[in-house]
């Protein structure tokens, strides 16, 4: 039987909970499809972080190197500084696994309420392709005059052809598989620099995909259309930190934090890509079964479409799906069922259910 | 009688009809409230540019320095090269006018609909203030390696105390004067240098406004939170880019590119303050009455209040509020009255109307 070797990383708060209810989920999904995995939790995050002083580590890289996929929670804790987890961590996982692109789904399941009025699920069904390893985010910066009136911060964005080039190859890969049409999302018209070299890339990357229809959209515009008009994309590609603002804007359509999922992309088997729900650990509520289990099934099943388990992942899709269409609120005491119950009900989906991945479309 | 000077740029597609009917509206005003203007009007713009080839002249600025403000219409055309009038014209007036700050008012007024479900007017007021002049909208950038796999383009934010200052005391001020609250929005955790300078202006000065009580979300945060929940929002203070794109967020939410208004004000008495809607020149619709004159009524009323006609903006912004909580629809054929008539209606309500500010507040 296939076996593939999975890194799991709960980190804090409720991403444990939620992180065991997609587990149970991937046992569903191994009995039905004929899979293994071999599992191997590996502590990170604010608890590990308080406990040990230690954030990312050479061994802890070099041990996630050896996995096909990493399966992560959420981190996170009120008990440590904001910033320190997140750079030294997320954003220092996503350098070291070279993690290249990041995915973010944007579909409006049948059934799940989305704060858009009148809008219906057919019309909700994108994928934002961001660059995940440069543009702001090289982020030293530099200040001068500290302490004086004169005090200037400058922080650089830094944009190679390189990334730009594997960020935009996968985009149009991905649309030429989908609806065929791909959106750049940038501020062209006052980054002239960095947005001429997305428009080049652009054009020259699209020559090889001739059946694409593209176009563009300034970023403060993409955050007029999104809302209301998410029909106008299939494919949107942007930079690392439109993307990461305009990613969070796509989850507020689709229904909320609780049901967005993620995939950090390392594509050319150079490190370890990693599968995360967007919302974040969410100390406040843990432990009480209120975190919806929906972003990390969906990550689940992300990554089980890079495993190249596509059946698996369409079903999982699908049973998270119609369970979350059946919810009568997304996260809270409201949810009426816990996390772990909510898993329990995808994994019987997952074992029972049809192979067919959203029901209704 | 009080007189002020006014320049007037209609600039192009409809910019020139809802300026006219902006003017009908101020007129109006003017007679109620017993006060004159001087109207200079001034062609810039894509018409301009390609007749006569000038953008920004140094002869315009000097021009526009001598007037107590300016009412802006909308630029553009594509028949001009996209970023051209945007950085010739818009980013030019701004810096040549010392603009400092960029101000946007997110209001939902009653019966405007609104694509967020269920959001009530009482929900929905709050201020946005762009810092207006830096960040990364110095914008040079620079590129290396161009035409070779290793092109590589990088591109500045630069913030300074003296500017980052200047915004957050203004946001402070006005903060105080509202429901003392002041959120910052930002990405410190992963700007770090450029965060952590808006974070020491908004501690000290913060020292001088004890009464406002502020907070801090990040901007992608912000994305989640201003659409679904405005009512946690009074002022919002934010930099450059950051607040390009969560400003035109905020449109939607109101109801759309139609209504929103802006002032991007000079604070000091170096330059002079304009105000325009934020809609573009929409070509596609030009000459047809399509257009709704709001966002240039309420961008006249931002204008009065910040030539101290305090009176006379609380009356256009009602009696613009009124009527367009009437319309049918926000833009195009489905308003059921042209951009003329709509002016025509509010300035008949600035005539009779009452001088509460909005209806139902
Ligand atoms: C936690 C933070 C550094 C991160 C980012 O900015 O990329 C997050 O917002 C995300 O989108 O994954
Ligand atoms: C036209 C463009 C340069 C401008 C900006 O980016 O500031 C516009 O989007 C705005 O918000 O006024």
């Amino acid at each position: 039987t296939r076996s593939h070797s999975l890194a799991v990383l709960p980190g804090d708060g409720v991403g444990p909970e939620v992180t065991d209810a997609a587990l149970e989920v991937l046992d569903a999904a191994q009995q039905r499809f004929g899979f293994t995995t071999e599992r191997t939790v590996v502590p990170l995050g604010a608890e590990h972080y308080l406990e040990t002083g230690e954030l990312l580590t050479e061994d802890t890289v070099a041990q996630l190197r050896e996995h096909d996929a990493i399966l992560f929670g959420a981190i996170g804790s009120p008990k440590v500084r904001p910033g320190i987890l997140e750079r030294g961590i997320i954003l220092a996982l996503r350098g070291a696994m070279r993690q290249a692109v990041n995915l973010r789904p944007v579909r409006l399941y049948p059934g799940v309420p989305t704060p858009i009025a009148g809008l219906e699920p057919q019309r909700c069904d994108l994928v934002i392709v961001r660059e995940n390893t440069e543009g702001a985010y090289v982020a030293q910066g530099s200040t001068v005059h500290r302490g004086t009136p004169a005090r200037t911060a400058v922080q650089e964005s830094v944009n190679t052809w390189y990334a730009v080039e594997r960020a935009v190859e996968f985009a149009y890969r991905l649309a030429s598989v989908r609806r065929g049409r791909l959106t750049l999302c940038h501020k062209t018209n006052v980054l002239v620099e960095a947005g001429s070299l997305w428009l080049d890339v652009m054009e020259e990357v699209g020559q090889r995909f001739p059946d694409v229809e593209t176009d563009y959209v300034h970023v403060d515009a993409m955050c007029m259309h999104l809302p209301v008009s998410p029909e106008r994309f299939d494919v949107v590609v942007t930079d690392n930190l439109f993307g990461d603002i305009v990613t969070d804007l796509g989850a507020v359509v689709q229904g909320g934090l609780g049901v967005a999922a993620s995939g950090n992309l390392n594509l050319e088997g150079t490190g370890t890509s990693m599968f995360e729900p967007i919302h974040g650990s969410a100390p406040d509520i843990a432990g009480r079964g209120w975190a919806n289990p929906a972003g990390a099934c969906l990550s689940l099943a992300l990554l089980l479409g890079e495993l190249g388990e596509g059946e698996a992942a369409a079903t999982v899709e699908g049973a998270t799906a119609a369970v979350l269409g059946q919810l009568p609120a997304l996260a809270g005491e409201a949810m009426g069922a816990s996390t772990g119950e909510l898993g329990a009900r995808i994994a019987a989906a997952v074992a029972e259910g049809s192979t067919s991945p959203v029901p209704g479309s």
